[in-house]
């Protein structure tokens, strides 16, 4: 039941700044909100818009007092001011991280960036290669994994408790392309040269895919791909069935769509092994139910009886009381900032830190890389480019 | 509310013999169960055993006068009988399925068979014609589409409720073979001579792809599998991964699994439309929901407000009394012994009467074909040989 | 997973006789179906009706040989023939189950009664006494009883899984009479002459107090009950609110209702010691949960791991397979059965065999007329008059 | 989907000070994070402690500047600062809610205290009193009306969907005292000095009948209890069974507990009326099941289809992307926000704007007063003491 979050806010907060999540964006007040939670951070500067007067609108709205007009004139000063910014958060379309990330990294500013890594797999190596020879911390808010009972089944994976694992069944079903959409968050997502070749394997796929590696601790092999694109006229995959061949002879399957009729967030990831499964939906995260075989079925709450460290270092309030998203992302920022600290402090970081970052988002590319030639070759199985 | 069930009983019940369901057996008594249910038929005739002495003790221990050591002679001395049977119910191993089923029907007796079909293709396609030529009722129990919320389903998809429909996801997932067993249940199942190429593919996998078929209305086109046997030693799969494409353009994914940790019978079924999805499962049959596009989701109830007439028909009890695996088995024999019935009188069947026959016993079988066929050509395409 | 019920049917079936149960009746044909399926018992007379021509028609519905006109002849005729009735069911309303039940039981023919078992408790007491004096084999249709899961967690108790029982929450929710309805079910459970002075309480609130007994093994002391009748000029109670103090020191409370809005056939049992709790419903009975203090609450399922030998002498099928209503109804059926045929036998009964009957019958009619009594005093606490 | 609380944030944030909820303390942690969540507070001062030395250290902890060793030297040099705080969080145990927050606002200090409002009910008469007169904004932080699914069911109430109100069930159930517990929480949570007359009832009941309140909008003419002390040796009640009778003729029960195995934060509230019903559970608190007479169930979700305005002022995030107990509880201190900015600017306050406040701090300790006292004289209906 430990509050032990706060104790970290005893070093003086990290100075932040933002490119992107301006007015009506989505995914930048969620960063903003998430940076807040465990008082870590202090949003100081940002770009949050390509338009100068946007930008500046946005960061009155924000109270936030250095605003810049450009992601590059805004790395080029915080990197001048000796209360300079120590962190930059992206939260642009795709195409845009790999050029502004490169901008801050080079002058030693970390990186907390938004999924996936880049709209191109030759960007993604690029960027990966820059970033770690300039030695900053990179984050990449894959954010599901920060949910507590995701580091629960983590946990449960390496000490064995599953068993050899034989399965992986992991799911994200929306249903907000399912007809032609107009609006700011559609129009990018379902640009190809915004969002990647990937639609729904870029925008969703790669979570899924993410978090069945994070928990499962397998590498993926080869996938074979069925992409379809229902909506007429839409540039990009907004649904895709794929097989997964994992390196231990583990096998699975990821469904990713944008079209599945009724559904809101639905990622669902359940792995099974030769002693027990683990399953586990996002849309109540607080729970993960462990399938044993041969004893019946059990529910692990956040903090509950059975839930261990992984997930309690991870939590900030009693069992029963429902964490959501939100503290859930905050739990990368949490992570990263730890990171970051120890940078600053040039102090060992905890062994238990953990959070995405370039290997993880090097591997979403590539994964949506292979499932559009997997699919353009009708389904042939297909390494990951990596 | 109606219970109109028994008003059929109002005709004679009709006389009916199995083979196969001797002591030890499961599914024979649960044939046995689904005959009593609506009282329309009386079992009077029995090879429940190759083993003569076999046979007539499970005949005394049911109750049942006529017990016979073979099928071939019930099938000759019954035939003979002026009170002979007017049905059999064929309840053994899938390879004796074929031989069992065409020593009645060439004698003009309506069969009642167990699924699959038969063990290979080329049986299946000979007795499929075979009962063709005969003229006789043919039901094979894919029991599931006996479900009133099955039913439902289907009438909606019928009625365009869902739009055209674009996804189809079906699984079928337990864990009783999810290490070496040794019974009578598993032996055969596990033996390609007794159950087929396919094993889980065909003892559960042609059950996910009958109902997948039965509620979408869609036709298979294609499929591509990747087929494992992940115990040691087996010589037939036991978890499948299929992806699916319909004629109608239609996509789909089908699991199958005997090795999935803590799963019993975890047969189920979504598909989604344009319009709406609906969603059920099989271990709580009276509930299916509904998931709209831009209106919030609801769950019908068996008999309950908005549930129609296609399930009302094949319904015996008021909603929130729950009806279950046997009552949705006893709808299969209830609508069979409708044909019957209506065969014995010459009288014209009901248009809402349905059942699954020989068209779906091919299919069923052409479906683990494919799948092995797929499966060795490492996941290619291959179409249903049908 | 082994199929037993059948091996009882080698006794021959036991001859039925129904008095009720007529064209439109709900109960009747469920008592019918109750007693098929494990092929124990053959209807073969009935007084189906008050009404002779009634009677017989519902007879050739039936396939029925022996119709009666009034149960007074039903009863005297068939206890003069060879092969006669050896058991009546009762399926009239609650105030003819007392002179029916009498005019059976002082021939020796056993009584199959549905509940509640009288309509007064003057009536009540004068039953149990004559039926006691009898040495009938009577069984009341606490149908609820049946079910395995009850079992298991009745089961649990009687082991101290639980510890010492504290807490009994007990619903039963319905909405069927919550506006004004006409029809023949509604009319005599909401006319106090033939339902008796309880509404809501006897029809479903005597269902909810016997299954709280029958689980917690407790002896309830007294009560305070709130009674309402919502819908305007109806002249039972149609919603009640009762707080219960059990003779060990446990308290509890039952709330019952016919006007619950969009409620089914909601019936609900959660009881919680000192070191466990169970919760159970009605609506997905397959299920039971455990909560235990200090480990993760686990779902047993009927059949499945951890689901003991009193669970598994009343269930069919595999886990996985569900069982409803009926099973449930029919395992009082089999029940009773049981015990016929063991004093048609003169043998032994089975020490595991249990079903409601005239203890849990009293205690029923003297539920409601303690709520009655409490609720016409302000909700003053109030003893049982047994 | 718009994220639009940070627009008010554009107004320079509120200075917040809190006394309590220093090192080790639950739910001055939980204020903190609710107050950081929308940016619209800055916590700079704080009486963390009665212990002037744990006090700093909190501070410390926390990067709080200034600390003070007692609530009264914090009221009286915070209120000659002209950078004082314009609010103070009330974190203590009950007992000294009142004598902190009468400090504070005769000095025109806003309060946001926790629940309930007093120990006593005297007491809290004379905090009303005072808080009333000195025209400062008082929020008490029921927080689970900080839901938006409870607002979304509240506007429902109001706009007649369910019809006329005949039912209310709500409950609240814990196991964390369900057998002798030491520790702080514990402690003065178990001591009447400290937490006031009620155990249970004051801890948890206070927020079910709080609820109930808020989401029905009606109000409570009289309750009977049956108040329980399970542990031995504990001075307040750890259960309690209470009937409830409302001004409008609607009827209900109450249960809260502490002694509910394997329950953790089981808040529930269902509600009746004559056209619908309404059902939520605080542990899945995105959802809101609605339940109509001769209609499917069905599930509203935060944010989703058919959830209206009332739920979507009080979100942040996009359905499916679950908010929880913090972004609840952050929606009190929202709305106090605006309550306070309003105030400073003097500009009118949105209608919309709702937060418990001293009505329904009064209310709830006149529930717990009125619960001891019926409980003391057995159960009679006792009226509340308002």
């Amino acid at each position: 039941m430990a509050i032990t979050a706060a104790h970290t806010a005893r070093a003086p907060r990290i100075r932040l700044g933002m490119v992107g999540g301006g007015r009506g964006a989505f995914i930048g007040a969620v960063h903003r909100i998430a940076s807040r939670i465990d008082d870590q951070y202090e949003l100081v500067a940002g770009a949050f818009s390509s338009d100068p007067d946007r930008s500046a609108a946005s960061a009155a709205d924000l109270g936030v007092s250095r605003s810049y007009g450009s992601f590059a004139e805004m790395a080029q000063k915080e990197a001048r001011r000796k209360d300079g910014i120590e962190a930059v958060a992206i939260v642009t379309p795709n195409h845009m991280h790999a050029p502004v990330a490169l901008e801050f990294l080079k002058r030693g500013i970390h990186v907390i960036c938004d999924k996936p890594l880049t709209a191109t797999l030759p960007e993604a190596k690029k960027l990966a290669k820059a970033a770690e020879a300039s030695g900053v911390v990179f984050a990449l808010t894959h954010n599901y994994t920060g949910y507590p009972m995701i580091r629960q089944a983590k946990a449960m994976v390496q000490a064995g408790d599953l068993g050899e694992i034989r399965l992986v069944q992991v799911e994200y079903a929306q249903d907000w392309l399912a007809h032609e959409v107009d609006n700011k968050q559609a129009d990018w997502r379902t640009d190809p040269a915004r969002s990647g070749a990937g639609g729904s394997t870029g925008d969703i796929g790669t979570h899924a895919f993410n978090l069945a590696n994070f928990v499962s601790g397998l590498t993926l092999t080869e996938l074979a791909a069925d992409l379809q694109s229902f909506v007429p006229g839409r540039r990009v995959d907004d649904n895709a069935h794929v097989l997964l061949r994992y390196n231990s002879g583990a096998r699975g399957m990821l469904w990713c769509s944008q079209v599945a009729a009724g559904q809101e967030n639905g990622l669902r990831l359940r792995i099974y092994g030769t002693k027990a499964g683990i399953e586990w939906e996002q849309e109540n995260p607080n729970y993960l139910w462990v399938t044993p075989i041969g004893a019946p079925r059990y529910r692990l709450t956040r903090g509950g009886a059975g839930s261990g460290e992984a997930a309690a270092r991870v939590t900030r309030i009693p069992p029963g009381h429902p964490e959501g998203y939100l503290e859930g992302f905050a739990n990368i920022y949490a992570e990263a900032g730890r990171a970051i600290i120890a940078r600053r402090d040039g102090s060992a970081l905890d062994a238990a830190v953990s959070f995405p970052g370039l290997k993880e988002g090097l591997e979403g590319v590539a994964f949506v890389d292979a499932c559009v030639r997997s699919s353009a070759k009708n389904g042939a199985w297909t390494k990951l480019a990596l």
